[in-house]
């Protein structure tokens, strides 16, 4: 009857907000509903978007004016989102992880396979025009056959301790979105090692957490991988990749607002900081991740990285973590 | 009764495409009316973007949903459609220049000073968040007292000889936007000197104009302003602007698409050629320089540049014109 | 009898200090006089380099043991210095500008151009080994045919008021570098047009000269060049050059110490200001001045400018001052 | 009775030659012995640089007017040198490493502990300015506690198979550069991981080498350190440092010959390959390592390393090649 897509947004934090907003900016699509368990946050959503708000998730699944849903909710509701989405036959954007546990994963995997209706995970950063075209070069041969891959990811400022406490911990948290990409280039990786160190964090050291990692990957055909991440980073978000393949080298380096470039008497052909954090380095990213689940829930070709990829960057983050713990690099089978 | 804002879109060129699209994806704004003496292009473009067609400007000025217009036709029309804009009390905005003749721009100055619907003029590199944010940081004092200002503007290639021959020469069609882009950092400009050549193009030479063309200025507190022009650039559109002050230096280069930087056998370090031409490396200064119009037209406090400006670059650009065939300096007065 | 080249240096200033370490630390050639009318300059820089010290410039032109020598006098000196050089069948190395009178100039210019001994200018910029290399590469077609040189060159600070004062004006004394270094590229120039201007500095000011300056020339090609000085810059010696030909752009930026580059909360990407001034920036290139004109010493193909070339750069220094007090553009004859 | 300092140099290769050409540069200091068992080699660089050719090593310890050493001979040949020039009193620099035996070189160590002459390790490198510089902003605390530093080193092209078989491994090899250099910035290392893979070369594969490798060591203060070899890099050799610490971060990229950029149709910004091996890109360095074994020899103060830095690369490059085979962190004791 409606050309129009009609969306069901769960959870309404900052990347909930933020997918509101590309939602309500394409055209061809719209929010039908926005439910959070905080009617305020619902109400509030809804009301500069539009859709109904509700607490209710069942309600929604109920309801007969969805096409799809995208869950930005805690990361403990994703599971069972998933799982009602596939259940009523509602494709679903999920934002990362899926969980922090893969047995929990693991029991969805089956189900996830079997469905018809497409899952999609939200690793933004694959959207990201300059990795994009990155990743496009390799694929292309710009540079050969692909020998090492170097990602940097330092996050401007450690979260709050609360936060950390549920986090999962770096690579669940944090490094997981370079496994990811790590695996955009590369999708077979085998084995995993990983360091992880104390350098300033008081909070991460007390809950045995880390806050500065350097991981690892080797892939099927022997393709190396080096990930460094750190959780705080004095100059900004530092977003990095460089691709070495046998005929030459790629590199992506931080973006910056705007290219004024300024020379005094103290330094020269300096730049103002980089973009603050990632809703502003990656704020295109995120409209082109919705972008690309438009197309997967109408059945076209996508770019979207399904729930394969999502089990894959968590099992790979586990791996890591053990490796970090025991010293010992990790075989794995992302089979 | 509305809070839409409602644009009458004059001329359906490359740039009135620009500005329709910019209506269209506008809040609280919309075309309601789409006039080109050609049907066709007034149809195509008010199917797509909306507004109802005409060929015939009269209906539009006669019309009651009118709230402002857009004058994006050939130069030789911009004098009679911003009188009649302003004899109907509608604020315009136009692209440049107001005319080639200074006669017939000075003949609507009068109007133009007595009106009190504002009459806003279409330079859109004044709306380039890089040289916006250069001026910005010149303006709080970044570099102390701005001393010299240096302008490098290359077209990636000729326009066709017909275009040539009616575009008032290379000053009046292309250096005027580095005179306005002058003058949006030292508006009191004193004196102009300009040297043309021909390197290249037979029919520039053909038809008496310049292909290249190095102009200097000088403002009223002895700045030193420098352009530099030609009409092709192997490399793509080159755009660079260099602020030199008493305490530093500023500079914004040519933007490129993505970030990816290429290391290989044959060169290092190497990019993607720039962005093909204006369109592509000023699309989101054309879409600000509608956002400004718009504030202009609620009468609040706009970036905009007006009718005054629009006529000091005419005014500078027949000043360097006679410069490069005479040889000598010429002092100008643009109050 | 001796293989080595035994020269006798003239004046031990600034320049003349670096000669001498030149012509000590160089293979096959030693100074067998120093000569200043400051006996003590003479005996230090002889004690350090080598060489017998003399106040007398007489007794060098009588002595036996000199094969060539090096002018690095003050320049109301040079004229009566290549001209006993010559007389006495001497190669000379002047230091420019061979005069501040064009006509002192050309009463030598007959003799200079009758002589057998090579008189060679220390333009030491076209021995740096960036210029040099931009040059060849332009020579060799990199970017098709030269369009448009800009040259951009400004000293740290301004020198003392009795400098200025006898300095013969800010475009026979500054600007000459940058004029000889256009005619590196296009030798054959025939039109100069040259704006200065006040920005900063009273001494100047009062004295009637400029502290900035813009140059525009033509080649006999119709190719442009731009020259932009200035008496002062905040963030170092600012020598720059860029060569836009027909097929692509040729960049040299300026130099640092070291390529260490620091990210920190209040800008990014920064390195240490420039090199402080000429004799740090050019350090290699005086070194090399003294090996090419070696060379010329010993009939062998050099790369060194001639006499020629320096009343080349007087000659338009003279109409770029003229240029500037009157605002005409001054077509010129260098042959 | 003479100021000069006398050198015997053993090994006329690549990097004798190199030595021999800085030792006869330099003021106060002579060659007065050449030694190689090929006496060809011996005779040419006597002939070149001076000093006295011979094959008989015995004969140069006996002699009276030697006053310091040179090792650089093939590396079996290190320890027996080392342990003459102890025994006959004579200051060393010895090429890197000490010996590919942990066990020969820890027989030496006694005696080199207890010898009053320095023994010095040519860790070329570490007298690069570019990373002197960025180890000493990093020692004057400019960017905070140091918590991570990444070394890229990769070599234009893969060695011989012959040389591959004798070389110890890329560890051993090649790492082992990057491990000083590691030492350099965190002298304490208390851990080892090491992945090597086989990407490219046929030869490494066969002699169970590796051609590509990731080392990650951790600092006793937590720091970490990864360092990035490959065997080929098709742009050129490839030699860049990261230090980021709590407070910002400093990179020292490749160098070039000269700062020629090149903009042109096919690509912008572009520079010429990088300088093409270790002989270029460390001439400088290389020079400074012998004045800095001069001032050793001298008894004043010197930035040379000595022979227990020789050994701990030794150490770190045997448990990174352990750790590379078996999987496992190797915590390692340098004291």
């Amino acid at each position: 009857m409606t050309d129009t897509t009609r969306i069901a947004l769960f959870g309404t934090g900052r990347i909930g907000h933020v997918h509101a907003m590309s939602v309500a900016a394409l055209e061809g699509v719209e929010l039908s509903w926005v439910c959070d368990p905080f009617a305020d946050g619902a109400e509030r959503t809804a009301a500069t978007y539009g859709g109904r708000p509700t607490t209710d998730q069942a309600e929604v699944f109920a309801a007969d004016d969805v096409d799809a849903v995208i869950i930005a909710s805690p990361t403990p509701t994703h599971v069972d989102l998933i799982a009602s989405a596939i259940g009523a036959g509602l494709p679903a954007l999920c934002e990362k992880p899926i969980d922090l546990d893969i047995a929990r994963v693991d029991e969805l995997r089956a189900v996830a396979a079997a469905s018809v209706v497409p899952v999609v995970l939200g690793f933004n950063r694959r959207f990201d025009r300059h990795f994009a075209r990155m990743h496009d070069r390799v694929a292309a041969g710009d540079i050969g056959r692909l020998e090492h891959l170097v990602i940097t990811s330092k996050d401007p400022a450690e979260p709050p301790a609360a936060y950390l406490r549920s986090s999962g911990g770096i690579f669940r948290d944090m490094t997981i979105h370079d496994l990811d990409m790590a695996r955009y280039f590369i999708p077979e990786i085998v084995e995993v090692s990983a360091r992880g160190a104390n350098t300033f964090s008081a909070d991460a050291k007390e809950i045995g957490d880390f806050d500065s990692a350097v991981v690892t990957l080797r892939g099927s055909r022997d393709e190396l991988v080096t990930i460094m991440n750190s959780r705080h980073s004095a100059y900004g978000y530092d977003q990095r990749i460089e691709a070495f393949g046998a005929e030459g080298l790629l590199q992506v380096g931080n973006q910056t607002d705007t290219g004024v470039r300024h020379w005094g008497a103290a330094s020269v052909e300096s730049l103002d900081p980089y973009q603050t954090f990632f809703l502003e380095r990656y704020a295109e990213a995120y409209r082109l991740e919705v972008v690309e689940f438009l197309k997967a829930v109408r059945g076209e070709p996508s770019r979207s990285p399904g729930f394969e990829d999502g089990r894959a960057a968590l099992l790979l983050a586990d791996a890591a973590d053990r490796s970090a713990r025991t010293g010992a690099a990790i075989e794995v089978d992302l089979s």
